[in-house]
């Protein structure tokens, strides 16, 4: 069985179980003991696929911030209004954190002690404005309310959306898989944009 | 100097400096040494207040929990439609989270790992659960939406307004005293009832 896990062993299964001792012990509090330790193969075997414990965050949160702005790449985030775009890239956001929960949920955790965790933090603020400067063409073009400031209304969008992380889990007791993702997804594009009043 | 502050200690002050620790190093990452250090006082001293960390813990989260379940007493909460008393409910949520931004922030941070902790997350639990009442009686008065789940909806709107102790600072950079506060407070209302979308 060892043998076998180390036999195939590859750089994504390695991301995968680093990324989940990077949530349950925090990013500072692993270290390449922890990660051997759970990934079941020796240190040495680990420097043979990455130089250490940096370049696992950098990958892990490069999956989640690249799949991140590979939406404002879409189609449908490029044409039409800008409120349509918007409700289209807020619930690809949705979908995104989702399909790449633990991803998103590490990058989301990021704190920026070091060089990585900064620029990982400084690429969050590029996304968090591409969605602000939506957001502001919205209002100007008249289909989005004026009377919240742009950047209050995305940090509370964005409070809502990446809020997910904390409940959803795809198998667990709340876990809401094919239609339930769904499910959500109308959820938060409803609350965002119509708010909980009943359209009278 | 350290002389008057031995003299001067209260519980309170105690209280309020082993909450910054708490937030900083996390609750299992501190130690009566650290408290000790941070408060510039000895953990004989500290002895004399309190029986240990557990103690201030629970005094901490205490604080965030009464004044939250206080809300649910107050006048407007209990008198009007359901629909009013919960838009009450939001706005009374979002003033308290940033009057007491360091005692909430541990609340929200709880994990469950001690007595206290659990207890903690089971108030929480019991909190959501009133309010998720009482959107519960708004659709069924008609006057919240029926289209989202409504433990889903609490979900993300407990989601939106907790998500501000992430980027919410009284005095920092975003801090927004005075009417600034309110302008967070109507902010969430209006997301929260209307949405972004502008009423037409």
């Amino acid at each position: 069985m060892t043998t076998a896990r180390r036999d195939t062993y590859t750089p994504e299964t390695l991301l995968s179980v680093a990324v989940q001792v990077f949530i349950e012990r925090g990013y500072d509090g692993t270290s390449m003991e922890h990660l051997s330790k759970a990934a079941g193969i020796s240190k040495s075997s680990i420097y043979h696929h990455v130089s250490g414990k940096e370049e696992l965050l950098r990958r892990a949160v490069s999956r989640a911030l690249d799949e991140l702005f590979g939406i404002l790449d879409e189609e449908h985030a490029r044409v039409g209004t800008a409120a349509e775009r918007l409700e289209y890239v807020v619930r690809r956001m949705v979908e995104v954190l989702m399909a790449e929960l633990p991803y998103v949920t590490l990058l989301l955790r990021v704190r920026g002690n070091t060089g990585t965790e900064r620029w990982a933090l400084e690429r969050r603020r590029e996304f968090d404005h591409r969605v602000a400067a939506l957001l502001k063409d919205a209002a100007a073009e008249g289909d989005v309310r004026a009377d919240v400031e742009v950047r209050l209304a995305t940090r509370l969008v964005f409070g809502m959306i990446n809020s997910i992380v904390e409940w959803y889990r795809p198998d667990g007791p709340d876990g809401r898989g094919g239609t339930g993702r769904q499910e959500v997804v109308d959820a938060v594009a409803r609350l965002v944009f119509g708010g909980l009043r009943k359209a009278s």
